[in-house]
């Protein structure tokens, strides 16, 4: 559906159509970056005519970024294009799913040709390194924001779902916490020296595709952390009906975020910094062998943070001491901040 | 993804998680109004696990509208709720595709319960009608804009193209036209005059799913005339090679929509009026007989508007004088208006 400046019949005779601009867009994205076999039609007509594969499931997530809200208006476009795409696909890891194709909603103050351009590259960047076709979109003149729906296949009844964990499972993180959400902090306080990796951390984040994929079989649940570790392992444990008991000692943080919590003494970087994208899953102990053998073929590295027990809520262990703080018995989703 | 309001430890032990009102609005389209068995996991986790039946391809479209642009800020949320599925809805049909699914990205400037059971229930109202269950979605904070995925099904290689037109080919048209630019054109100039069931044709139009599915095997290509059927008919002519002739005196308009081109002889209305959703495909003239017989089922007419030829470009005919105007040779995407 267009903004619909009323095509009209002139006086001369000549049908007049104002596309235009929104139009040019549209073509900009057909570009064919990546073309899969499973995709019977593309981009140009109503719908996209997609095929899964026998004996797999769809896996479909839909996620929305503002402007103002969940990026600088200033944002680099490159990087907005690339971020877009890599929230939706951290979604699928956490599903163990395999990408497959997108559909991209973009509304745009105007079309700034450079603009688009460096959105497009950003886009199509991790599109091609994942194999992810773009398939559909609309484009829309509004206040910016971006809206990607992901799609993959998994096996029929293989996905990690975040129901799965038992009480006595481990609980696992991939990679390192809280770096994102300290890139974040020191930008909005316009600080600029934080170091280029701990800045990539929070605009180029990794999704953990294979990671994921490894993890069928072996992980009972799994989530990805978006909203932050504690929110997010919440979401496990509540849909599981568990608690946990995290040990803080443990939690994988990089040196500058490291130095941060022990300046201050604050764990609010690593346990409820969001953005991290990064795998949070559970492992039943009989498993944890083969997960760490598995794991040894990928970049990043995967930790033992914790285990699931009977008991609701959260609670944190640091130490020798054991118990730090304990949040609310069965993980309030409804709290007012302090 | 979450506009985050980082979760912190606080000096009582306790975690503090903001999350309120939006993981409310969440939990608000989370009522199952129609569950589907294709749906192995709806709302609530990372992804939707979905099952395409063997023998189908999927049908995936992607719609947004936005506040100010394509509806008044003061829309009637029940309205909006309805129109933004009904106009995804639309893209199934002009597929000939079976509705399934549909995720919702809904970016809100805060959480007004009110205007959200507005809104769900005129989602929910044309979801239940047609069989869709919502299985995702996204809820952020920002300018009101809504995005709409559906998910449809349609047995393989039967779908209807832009791209299948013949010369030769009969070009037909579901229900009326132009009523939807006429209750616009109307409402922007804040006239009240405007009959119910005009006003119907904008804020409710309705979808042709069923007309939609009866036309596989009959018609050689569809579209939904979203933009005017100049515009969305030039898209099939585009995509299949070819032009076409039409007749002026055959479109379909109910009395008012004809009132007003009789009075100032201006065919913008049918032509050019957009959103009215309806229909427009070819049919071989062979294959005409069936097609009204197979019509006969349904409540909104279809009619023959004119023909596919060799020739590019759209030309019209009025009367015994034979053509009346001539459009660009070959369509004109990118001509700015006059």
């Amino acid at each position: 559906m267009r903004a619909t400046p009323w095509p009209r019949v002139t006086k001369s005779g000549r049908l007049q159509v104002a596309l235009g601009e929104f139009e040019l867009i549209r073509r900009y994205f057909a570009r064919p970056v990546v073309s899969r076999q499973d995709v019977s039609l593309g981009i140009g007509d109503d719908c996209a005519l997609l095929l899964v594969p026998a004996g797999y499931e769809l896996a479909a997530s839909i996620d929305t970024l503002v402007a103002g809200v969940h990026f600088a208006p200033g944002v680099r476009p490159r990087d907005l294009g690339y971020k877009v795409l890599a929230v939706n696909l951290s979604d699928l890891a956490a599903m163990g799913a395999e990408p497959a194709w997108a559909t991209l909603a973009l509304t745009l103050p105007g079309a700034d040709e450079e603009w688009l351009a460096e959105f497009a590259a950003g886009l199509f960047q991790l599109a091609e390194r994942h194999g992810v076709q773009l398939v559909g979109g609309d484009t829309t003149r509004g206040p910016l924001s971006v809206t990607v729906q992901i799609h993959g296949f998994v096996p029929a009844g293989q996905a990690l779902r975040r129901s799965g964990a038992r009480a006595g499972d481990r609980v696992y993180v991939s990679g390192e916490l809280g770096a994102a959400a300290l890139a974040l902090r020191r930008r909005q306080a316009a600080a600029d020296d934080c170091a280029a990796a701990i800045i990539a951390r929070l605009d180029r984040p990794q999704p953990r595709i294979l990671e994921g994929r490894a993890l069928r079989g072996i992980a009972t649940a799994a989530i990805d952390v978006s909203d932050g570790l504690a929110a997010d392992l919440g979401h496990i444990l509540e849909a599981s009906g568990l608690g946990a008991t995290i040990h803080l000692e443990d939690l994988p943080m990089c040196q500058a975020v490291a130095a941060q919590v022990a300046t201050d003494g604050d764990w609010s970087l690593p346990l409820g910094g969001g953005e991290d994208y990064e795998l949070c899953f559970t492992v039943p102990p009989d498993r944890e062998a083969e997960l760490l053998e598995t794991w040894r073929r990928f970049d990043c590295g995967c930790r033992c943070i914790g285990i699931c027990e009977d008991m609701p809520g959260l609670r944190y262990a640091l130490g020798a001491d054991g118990l730090y703080v304990t949040a609310e018995p069965g993980y309030q989703h409804f709290a007012d901040p302090a």
